[in-house]
């Protein structure tokens, strides 16, 4: 097969086209014919040799992608050769064949669009086990989603809005905003001009729950802008990851701090990849494949043009997924 | 009546066994004949002038107490004239009468010794909302305990042995470890010789949940002790409040860390002392009353000697908790 192979590491241009061994499915795994792969954050960390694959994991790019099932692995029951599946992976995707762990896909409907869906596995399971799972996000909730132009703030806000909750999103243009907004976002706020803490403040006591991409350069003021008993969850480092915190002024709130992230989890078990698939396949799957919540795509580009979907990633332009066209 | 005032903040001897103004029992709230009172940090803080009273508490001292309800305030209906009960507060423990709203009570059966009772409600309610509402506390984890032999930690070894936890605790002397050990705590870690970090490493992959009162000068080592998915869950900050925060070393092992304190929360509504003090009766109570979580008191002295308490609970002698008796 072919699949994205990396001369080195450093910008884009290290990506090459090219070919490479066949992936083979193992025990409880399927192999899949990739159509589409979608591009995250930690691609490029990961091509500027900043995020290595946890153990184990191919050194290919790609952390979901969608396909058709070409076939199963020993043990797989509950999947049919044919079957069209997008996947959570812990690598792989920027390739014409990937093995996944079958606890890790998900059904696309005949009538849904593969291409779509390759960039809805990392944001329906990074947003679910985030905003539900680890904040326990009910209706009448305030959540402010930092980064909300990103694919995850994209569908998060979608997310939120069909728990009932109150929506406010950063972004640095107002046309991103304008967009956020279309998809439901309630509190739009230029990060450029303004400051989300007096604008969460000046709408209740604080934020129930923040999603923060920005780690230490916001922790602070996360902290001043969070609700009392409520939860602040980082699940992007691009402020730096090393800052002083207050504890008085977390404890003064009742505070909650989550640093999470999906690649480094196991398969199976408890906290598992698996588990989180399962519970956004039960929760979340019937409200996107029925059209309640929309992927968000920026972009689809072809593989070969890798390198300019990394550059467009980088370049914070993009509202909403990049994707990466593997076949048709 | 009579109450513990104060001649300004300082010392302990600031302390004044004097008259004060009788409290009346507001909507909702019983009046408390005082049996006996508990001694908390917190009051020594108060006493120093660095925790003011929440607004509208009453500023005596005393989070909690034991006694006899003397009388009823409009609208209560759950309690009588005559029980017996102790009480979390926040404040006038320090008293011969004082009023408490009734979701703030327990009920102490008349073979359970009130003094001893009047040590009770703040370790009960502090760790049944920490360990097992905040950080969900399940039978085969790990639980570390900082100051195993505080009048929160006697009580946290019990309660987390109960739960089926494996128990670690740290204290300053292997006089204290032993009696921590008797109270069923496993892992014993003498903090003046031996490295929490290793110990905890040495028994697991890491402390499912810390309970931490050392606050700024643990955090980082406590982030290092931590297994992943593990709550780190911050009640005291007696090693200060600032310190430098890695987030990426949290995100690593999907850390979670939580800061928090009984006495700020609300008397009625969601995570409120009275939401607190239900889930106590209802699920921690039969333990004590029946006699399988013991109080441990390391010593009761009568309230005009309240400058003694203080010095005792100060020299960090004490194991277990120090009480105030204020009639027989």
């Amino acid at each position: 097969m072919r699949a994205i192979e990396l001369d080195g590491v450093g910008g884009p241009e290290v990506m090459r086209w090219a070919q490479a061994p066949d992936p083979k499915p193992g025990h409880g795994e399927v192999l899949i014919d990739v159509v589409a792969a979608g591009v995250n954050r930690a691609d490029l960390l990961q091509r500027q040799g900043l995020y290595a694959p946890p153990p184990g994991a191919t050194t290919i790019m790609g952390l979901e992608c969608s396909g058709v099932i070409a076939e199963l692995g020993p043990g797989v029951r509950d999947w049919r050769v044919g079957d069209r599946v997008c996947a959570l992976m812990s690598g792989g995707g920027y390739a014409e064949r990937v093995a996944v762990p079958e606890g890790q896909l998900l059904p696309v409907p005949e009538d849904f669009d593969l291409g779509a869906a390759a960039g809805l596995p990392e944001v329906a399971a990074t947003v679910w086990s985030n905003l539900v799972t680890t904040a326990g996000l009910r209706a009448g909730q305030l959540v402010l989603i930092h980064g909300g132009g990103s694919g995850i703030g994209t569908h998060a806000i979608q997310v939120a809005r069909q728990r009932g909750a109150r929506v406010a999103v950063t972004a640095g243009s107002d046309e991103k905003l304008r967009r956020c907004a279309e998809l439901g976002a309630q509190v739009l706020i230029n990060y450029r001009e303004q400051d989300f803490v007096e604008m969460v403040r000046a709408e209740s006591s604080g934020a129930d729950i923040i999603l923060d991409n920005m780690g230490a350069a916001y922790l602070a003021r996360n902290i001043q802008a969070l609700a009392p008993h409520g939860h602040l969850v980082v699940i992007g480092m691009q402020g730096g990851t090393t800052a002083e915190l207050n504890l008085g002024a977390l404890l003064v709130k009742w505070g909650n701090l989550h640093a999470t992230n999906l690649r480094g989890r196991p398969a199976t078990g408890k906290h598992s990849k698996a588990e989180v698939i399962s519970e956004v396949r039960r929760q979340l799957w019937p409200l996107v494949t029925d059209g309640t919540i929309v992927p968000v795509i920026h972009a689809e580009l072809p593989i070969a043009e890798a390198a300019e979907a990394h550059r467009l990633l980088d370049s914070s332009e993009a509202f909403g997924k990049v994707t990466l066209r593997v076949r048709d």
